[in-house]
C-alpha cells in the first residue's frame, strides 16, 4: 500500500492528503436541510448530510489527491450513525482508487492493539469465515504504550500490505509537554522517531524504497521535522498542520527528501471548508465541492513552489 | 460521576472493575452456536454471541462490582454490528445502575479530541436537538499529545459530570520504552503523573475528594504505583493488569490511599473467561457465568486480605 500510496502520489504530482473531518458548522445549508428533511433532527440526520457533504468533496478532488484521511473521531461524535457515515466515506474512497487513511489514533497492548488492526486494516475470524471492519489502508497509531502497542499493527500490515504512521511529533501547539522532554541531550520525539525507523526497518516492501511504518510529524514544527527527516531516512511522514493551524510550503521542504518524496502533507478544513474561507467566497454554498477543488490546485501550486525554491 | 464510583466501591466493599473484554475464543460455544443460527457465521452474528456473553456476566456479577470496564477494541474489530454490541453492552450496564468506564484510549487534539470527548461522555448537537453517542461514564485518554487533548475531556467531563482516567504507566512490558526515560532524575510516567495530578487540581468534586481526572497504572509496576500514589495523592487509580496479566493482590497495596480508597483494580479475561481456568472448570462452560461470579468473590477476598496485611 505504501508503494500505491508513492505511485499515486508521483501521477497526481500532488504530495497532498484531503483530511476528511467533517464538522457540522463546515457542511453547506442546503446540504444540512436536505438530510433533515428526510431523518429529522437526529443522529442519523446528522450522518447523512456528513456523508452526502463528503461524497461531494471525493467526487470533486478524487482525480487530484492520491489519498484521503477521514478523521474517526468526527464520525464517533454522533455514535452508530456516525460510524456507518465513516464506513461509507471510507468505502466510497476505496471505490474511487484513493487510500484511505484512518485517523483513528489508536493505540493498546497485544491482543488489543491487534484487535485494532485487525478492524481497521485487517480481517476479523468468525467462525470459519473472515470479514473486514473498517478496511481504511492506513492508520494512525500512538507510541505511548511502546512497542507492545506496535508490533500487533505491524503484523497486520504484512499480511494485508497496509501500513500505519505513527504519532512522533504532532502539530499542536502543547505537543511538546512531554514530546520535547530532553533524555540523554535527546528529545523524545527523537527518540520515537529513531524507534519507528527500526519498526520499519524491516517493512520495507523494496529495497532502498520507503517502509510502510510511517510517522506523523506536524508542519507547525519545520525545525523538527529537518531533525526527524535525518533520523528517519526510509519513512514515510504525514505531516498535518497545514494550512489552518498555520504551517505553509515553505515550511514543508524540510519533511522531503531529495528525490521529491517521504513525506505527504495534509489538510482539512483548508480544502473541505475552503468555501467558508474569503479566498474562494465566490462558490458560495452550492459551490462548496469545487471551492475544494480549486483549495487542492492552491495547494500542490504551494508545494510545487516551495519544493523547486529549495533546489 | 467519581462520586458515585467511590459511593459504589464503599457499598460493595469491592474496589474492582470487571472488564468486559470478549474475545470469540472466551465466548462458550453454546452462545456461539446459538448466535451463528441465528444471523449465520457473520459480523452480526459474532456482534450477538459477545453481547449475550457480556449479558450472561454482567446478570451474574452485577450486585458484586461497581463498575465495568468494556475494551471497545475487541467490539470495535467487528465493525459496525461489534460498535453496535459496544453500545448495547453500555447500555445494559447503566440499566443496571453499574459506573462504565470506556476504554477507549482515545486522544487527539482540540475539536477532535472534543468531538470524542462528545461521542463517549457528552452530548452531539445536532440542529436544535442533542443526543448521547455511547454514553459512557468515564473514558480512558492517552497522554501524549499533552494538555491539549486533555483539556476537550476535562470540559466534557465538567459539564456531565462524568470523568476520566489518563495513561500514566501501563501494565505492559515494553511500557518502560518510552513511559520510563529518565527526564532531569524523574522517569516519564512521574511527569506525567504530575501533568494528571495538575489537571484534577480543579476537577475536584468535593474538597478533600477525589478528583474525576483519573489515572491508569499498571499493576505489574507496583513500585511505580507507589511512587505515583505519592506524586497523585487526589487522583483515583485504574489498575490494570490484575491476574493474566501477573499483578498479584499483594502488588496492589501501593496504589490504595491510607482510607482504603484511591484505587480500582481491574481484571478481564480473569473474570469474563474464568471458566476456562481450572480453579473455575467445575462450573463448566454452561456456568460461565457462575465462574465469573466466582471469581469476583474470590478476587475481592484477595484484595481484602492485602489491604488488610498491610495495616
Amino acid at each position: 500500500m505504501i508503494n500505491k500510496l508513492i505511485a499515486k502520489i508521483q501521477s497526481t504530482n500532488a504530495p497532498i492528503v484531503a483530511g476528511l473531518d467533517p464538522m457540522m458548522k463546515f457542511v453547506p445549508g442546503h446540504i444540512q436541510k436536505k438530510a433533515f428533511d428526510e431523518f429529522g433532527e437526529t443522529l442519523e440526520g446528522a450522518a447523512e448530510a456528513i456523508w452526502q457533504y463528503n461524497k461531494g468533496i471525493v467526487d470533486a478532488i478524487c482525480d487530484l489527491v492520491p489519498a484521503v484521511k477521514p478523521q474517526v473521531a468526527m464520525y464517533e461524535q454522533f455514535g452508530i450513525p456516525g460510524m456507518i457515515a465513516f464506513q461509507k466515506t471510507v468505502d466510497y474512497c476505496k471505490e474511487k482508487d484513493l487510500v484511505v487513511i484512518g485517523d483513528v489514533k489508536r493505540g493498546d497492548i497485544g491482543s488489543t492493539s491487534e484487535a485494532y488492526a485487525v478492524g481497521h486494516l485487517g480481517r476479523v475470524t468468525v467462525g470459519s469465515r473472515s470479514y473486514s471492519g473498517f478496511g481504511e489502508d492506513f492508520a494512525t497509531v500512538n507510541p505511548y504504550l511502546g512497542s507492545d502497542g506496535i508490533t500487533p499493527f505491524i503484523k497486520v500490515c504484512k499480511e494485508e500490505k497496509k501500513g500505519i504512521f505513527v504519532l512522533v511529533k504532532t502539530s499542536n501547539p502543547s505537543s511538546g509537554e512531554f514530546q520535547d522532554q530532553m533524555i540523554d541531550g535527546r528529545h523524545l520525539y527523537e527518540l520515537v522517531g529513531e524507534k519507528v525507523s527500526q519498526w520499519g526497518a524491516e517493512c520495507m516492501p523494496d529495497e532502498g524504497s520507503y517502509s510502510y511504518v510511517g510517522a506523523v510529524v506536524g508542519a507547525t514544527y519545520p525545525e523538527q521535522g529537518r531533525v526527524l527527516r535525518r533520523i528517519m531516512p526510509r519513512t514515510f511522514i504525514l505531516v498535518p498542520g497545514y494550512g489552518a493551524q498555520g504551517g505553509k510550503g515553505a515550511d514543508l521542504v524540510h519533511f522531503f527528501n531529495e528525490d521529491g518524496l517521504g513525506a505527504i502533507i495534509n489538510s482539512s478544513r483548508g480544502i473541505i471548508a475552503a468555501w467558508q474561507q474569503e479566498k474562494y467566497a465566490r462558490y458560495g454554498e452550492a459551490g462548496y465541492a469545487e471551492a475544494a477543488r480549486m483549495a487542492v490546485l492552491d495547494m500542490r501550486e504551494d508545494i510545487a513552489q516551495a519544493l523547486q525554491a529549495r533546489s
